[in-house]
């Protein structure tokens, strides 16, 4: 199929019709198919179902510090369990926090302490501040946006290119603007885009002036280990990165095991430079005596070390990488070459990011979900809900089925040009 | 013994001599003894151990709503752990958000939420304002006026009588100051004084005009199904009440299973009306993609329904029974009838409430833990960690074995002992 703007208004007439035809016969057949958000498949859960098995009543609940896990205490985790995440996020068992089952729970309490109290004892309560703004390379994760929504603070939709944040603007905007308080990133398989910051991005992350002393980097380290190929993107370090600039507290990690062991029941972590966890942990102590413990101890009993882990990541991969293989192979048959999308290969992850033409995303996410395919609503994943040019839609194949992925991605191809010739047509 | 009031000058001194030579027997034994901290004990977490198999590899994991419990979703909870709640707290299962494992965050949340955003969409956001105070019923639980402190929320103590706070002034103050936004109680088997509140006390609670039209009673029903006798207390349903008194949204009600399954990992959960959940819900989605659903369920697998957990408490109580007849016979052996001590004895929950002469707690923590028992901080139990009459320590019996609990029993009665002869020969 040839580039649909080089056709003729007869052509794409014509061209439409039977794209309406193939459409209409989806609708016929009343799918109910949702992919609207990256959550692992009933396949993928299953694969640590024997973590159900790693703490029973015939095992001791003892922590390697002598800890009952069962009982009250334990503030911020046992030390094998910071032992391992330590691991996977390359920082020491020291920088740990280990919090409940949600690293969104993490991340939305570092923002309202930073609200109610500022970032340390020295600093004044952003909720203090006429204005407090973030930066938010966009595309980007929806429930980044929400926690800046709910709290008032502005976002500053920042471009993203393929090594990460349009960073000229990044270090223009925060040397220059005091209420600038943040960034939101997630370094590596990003949501949605699939990508990760280069070296020199992090570095310079690390390094720019910032016109705000309390400015945060809040670095969702969500898919860290979430490869779906041998060729793993490699993350440089932002920890030593920030250390070495001298800006050892910039940085406030993120991570959990939701999409590693069971995304309802899994362990959630933050890192962070000592001065940032002290404060963390003095207003913990008030909010609670400690997370589930015995949670924390079945996940290291099940996943052992960071070699056991990632063996068990790449079982998750091989249910997965099958799944973007197909979307990626259906747009390369169905779309490429006619001039009507544009998408990335992620290398890990759980998204595919699609962009149509300009002024056609929402009406693409409208047709799909008509005919029974629910998609991410169109202008999620930028600030606001958003999208200044109406053309990102995030695909989140892991959940469906090969076979349900497929009836999917070809309504959501004939959406697609659907809406295109629309929109050309005028 | 006699009344030591009674004694004169030689005698005190020859008793404090007596006395100082116990005290130093204890000294030489190098004791280290905690009581300071309400946890269940060794035995007691052994009852709950057949949870840890209530969910294994071999078992299903939908809820009965067909929920996957494994994956995201499911903000506010299962169905099947809201109904075991809604026997327990005596509420309809729409009533009810299930949290994680601590009811201290879902207490501590709710308050940020009110200092952040109000109580609801129509309300001025507490931390707008230049003073929040609440009215703190003492002694009461340090937790809770930690939380206070945080906040920055003014504290005004409020007498504890045997059937309640101090209602006339609790109906006073709240009448008269909109600043005041709130209380705290413990209703039931309250921290430390282990008393019910009145079915009148819940019924002015409930009626009572308050000058906040946002003012929120924090009802921390901890202890509902903790009896430690066959006489256990009844506590008027207070949502019955507020409904009944036109007043439904003026309660929130938190509890959990911390002292019920295992103190670290049980759920927790927030009982409110209609109104109020909403306005939770909406914030909770923002913070959380949803509390640990497996852990729901081994619990409502292994409880399976009111009346089996209301045996399991039964077995809870025969473990703790003995601990609290040891310290109540022990007060009465030692220090009835001297003039230096009252103490409660109650139905029920994890506390023993011991006031000695005004002037003395803090002598009697101190000897206390000289001589290796160490009590929770005299002071806790009030407001800024000052007792106006410096007299109330809270014994927490739970933890230590019956041996070890004799042990510091005997201590803190000697200690008691010095500490009042000192005061009165000043």
């Amino acid at each position: 199929m040839s580039e649909i703007h080089a056709l003729g208004e007869t052509e794409l007439q014509e061209r439409l019709r039977m794209l309406q035809e193939k459409y209409d016969g989806f609708m016929q057949r009343r799918l109910k198919l949702d992919m609207s958000r990256g959550k692992p498949s009933p396949e993928q859960l299953q694969l640590s179902m024997g973590m159900l098995d790693a703490v029973t009543s015939a095992d001791g609940l003892l922590a390697s510090d002598g800890t009952d896990t069962r009982n009250y205490g334990g503030l911020d985790g046992i030390p094998e369990a910071k032992a391992l995440f330590a691991q996977i996020l390359e920082v020491s068992p020291q920088e740990i926090v280990i919090g409940g089952s949600s690293s969104l729970t993490m991340m939305h309490d570092a923002i309202a302490r930073a609200m109610l109290f500022g970032v340390d004892a020295d600093s004044t309560p952003w909720g203090k501040r006429s204005a407090v703004k973030f930066l938010c390379p966009s595309p980007g994760y929806d429930r980044h946006f929400a926690i800046c929504e709910l709290f008032g603070i502005e976002m500053i939709a920042i471009d993203m290119f393929d090594d990460g944040p349009d960073m000229d603007t990044v270090e223009r905007l925060a040397g220059e603007d005091d209420s600038i308080k943040g960034i939101w990133c997630v370094p590596k398989y990003s949501n949605p885009d699939g990508l990760t910051y280069s070296d020199d991005v992090v570095d310079r992350l690390a390094r720019m002036k910032t016109k705000a002393g309390d400015f945060r980097i809040m670095w969702d380290n969500a898919y860290a280990v979430h490869h779906l190929t041998e060729r793993a993107d490699k993350l440089k370090n932002i920890f030593a990165a920030c250390r070495d600039a001298g800006n050892p507290d910039r940085v406030l990690m993120f991570s959990s095991t939701s999409k590693i062991s069971f995304a309802g029941s899994g362990i959630a972590v933050m890192a962070a430079s000592e001065r940032n966890l002290n404060v963390t942990r003095k207003q913990l102590s008030v909010q609670t005596i400690g997370p589930d413990k015995v949670n924390q101890l079945r996940h290291v009993r099940f996943f052992e070390h960071i070699s056991k882990l990632e063996s068990h990541m790449a079982k998750h991969a091989s249910i997965l990488k099958p799944k973007f293989d197909l979307v990626l192979n259906m747009f390369e048959r169905e779309l490429d070459g006619k001039g009507v999308a544009t998408w990335r290969k992620p290398n890990g992850g759980y998204f595919i990011s699609l962009n149509t033409l300009d002024g056609c995303a929402v009406e693409v996410v409208k047709l799909a979900a008509e005919a029974g395919v629910t998609l991410t609503k169109a202008g999620a994943t930028f600030p606001y809900g958003t999208d200044p040019r109406d053309r990102n839609i995030r695909i989140a194949p892991s959940y469906p089925t090969l076979a349900e992925l497929e009836t999917a991605i070809e309504v959501i191809c004939v959406c697609v040009e659907i809406a295109s010739i629309k929109k050309i047509m005028g």
